[in-house]
């Protein structure tokens, strides 16, 4: 193996790699990542067993060959390096490293050790633009909740629509649902849903949140795999592949109430920041009380605690339906609210 | 007690008081922070019984009082109000808070049970630049390290000198000396020394470095106090008075080597690079291998580690007396060198 490469790419790629990279102190080869040569291409892989992450670079090739390194001190060393050309050669299972006045050793491990990443079939997928796919998923990736005797809740569903995709999480207090809409170019026919573990969907916007362009996303029973194309070529820039969580999903539809008689709409802001304010004399159990007026267009916010004082404010906005008096635990309004990134938000009540 | 105050100006002295008012289960009065109004002034303190500190308002008053409230509680509160006059009234040691269409009680606590600050006698003082001597401050009060059988270097040596304070700090292994030049007017004959307790000076260099303006610092043999006047007063804006810590700091100049053999003077940023890089294969040790060549103006920089693997560096600068080869350990050299702010770094060594 001998190629080289300038710092700044090769750092670009171990930042995203190295995401998948374990602390495992039973398979300790996972706390390496595999770089690979073949052709004018160097690949960078990690797995955790659960998700793997691939990065190619186009370089300058001259030895094919395959070794892995520990991830971390591969990845902070190459930070470290000046941001110049690094030329690498792997001699008796030793990177060797040069950059600038910079020769270093680095001890490798064989990469036959190293854990395959599946590969799945590449019939069925869609293409999703990027940054609203990441944004949307951003909205409800932190719901869900860790749950052994319900793994499906631990998830994000995912429901794949002709033009929309659907991303709901639960932790069975709170229902988060967004839609996004899809370009039409999708193989499946009529819909596809799958369950997504949490850190998966907390890697998917890290690794690809800042990117720009079209992910291309393919399914399979039991794992999905996304990829993202170099600029001005089809070979994928980075890869990502994970298992998905086997069970149903429950029908949340069928929670979600059909009709409401309160509707308000306000200012996101100043009703977070009521609500923090109440928050502070809500006591023990959390409780903030609203009364929403809608003869005199506000929303009164309460709350009092036998230790810390009471609390009162109100703000004005669009009400309409019956006077209604509610209760909330304040986390869970907050929780919803600071997800929402619009300037105003809407809610509905029934009572 | 009555009166109005701007949020703002509410808000930046509790972020002030507020750092010594302590998490105390055994007293919890600690936990609280006194309010006062007298004349037109409001008076905010607080204390942990070894630092206390006061920030003084003027406002419109109405009516004098005293009471005490919750510290993290009030300024968190006063955070979340709107930027509008806060108007302030306390009834049957309740805090009835109104600003725009917040109306908040809070409960408070007689402040009788409220300990004293301790005044220390205005006969010895000196004048110091805050933003130097904060700055200087901070370039030894990492230091210190806790110790129970030599309490003296648990603190930061202060000396003051006609013109000049020198500020010392060691931990055993490691000794920092700071100079900052002081205007002469001080009312000490020749020279003043104390020993700081490092927490005084991490919340001096929290409290006082933004501000601009003169610390006038008063002595006591047991105590000492900064104060900062308001713009265009006399009176204190904020007051800081700590306890000093007993006991005779080590005669530290003794141990100063007073002539060197070698010299160097390299580019602080490229060593700190170099060193950090070499730290990643050096070992459980933390050794790195220093080797300065005067007759090649370079220092050679290596480690190695039967583990990760070995690394080997170069870089150039002044360099005068004789070729010598030395090791640290790294954190040590590393610590000291982030200490300093200039681009260049002097090293002088005696074999």
């Amino acid at each position: 193996m001998k190629f080289s490469i300038l710092q700044e790419k090769l750092k670009e790629g171990l930042h995203i790699v190295e995401r998948a990279a374990s602390k495992s102190l039973t398979l300790p080869i996972l706390n390496n990542i595999l770089l690979s040569e073949e052709k004018n291409f160097l690949t960078i892989s990690s797995t955790d067993l659960e998700i793997g992450i691939r990065w190619w670079a186009l370089i300058k090739g001259e030895q094919e060959g395959v070794i892995t390194v520990p991830a971390r001190l591969f990845s902070y060393f190459i930070d470290l390096l000046p941001s110049e050309k690094i030329s690498i050669e792997v001699k008796n299972d030793t990177l060797f490293v040069t950059c600038g006045n910079y020769k270093t050793q680095i001890k490798g491990t064989p990469a036959d050790e190293f854990p395959i990443i599946p590969k799945i079939p590449k019939d069925e997928f869609v293409f999703i633009d990027a940054a609203p796919f990441c944004q949307g998923l951003s909205q409800v990736a932190d719901i869900p909740t860790h749950s052994t005797t319900r793994p499906e809740i631990s998830g994000v569903y995912f429901l794949f629509q002709k033009n929309l995709l659907t991303v709901a999480a639960t932790d069975s207090f709170r229902l988060t649902e967004k839609q996004i809409p899809l370009k039409n170019d999708a193989t499946f026919k009529k819909e596809y849903s799958f369950i997504l573990p949490q850190k998966t969907a907390k890697e998917i916007i890290t690794i690809f949140g800042e990117k720009e362009g079209k992910i291309k996303m393919y399914f399979s029973p039991n794992q999905i795999m996304l990829e993202l194309p170099m600029e001005e070529t089809d070979h994928p820039s980075v890869q990502l592949t994970s298992r998905l969580i086997d069970g149903e999903y429950p029908n949340y539809k069928e929670i979600i109430p059909p009709k409401h008689t309160t509707r308000i709409t306000v200012r996101r802001d100043e009703f977070i920041n009521q609500i923090k304010t109440a928050s502070l004399f809500s006591g023990k159990i959390n409780e903030i009380k609203l009364t929403i007026n809608p003869q005199v267009s506000t929303i009164e916010i309460e709350s009092r605690s036998a230790e810390s004082g009471e609390h009162h404010s109100s703000l004005s906005g669009k009400t309409e339906g019956e006077t209604i008096e509610i209760s909330f635990n304040h986390r869970f309004l907050l929780d919803g609210l600071l997800g929402i990134k619009s300037a105003e938000v809407l809610f509905e009540f029934n009572g």
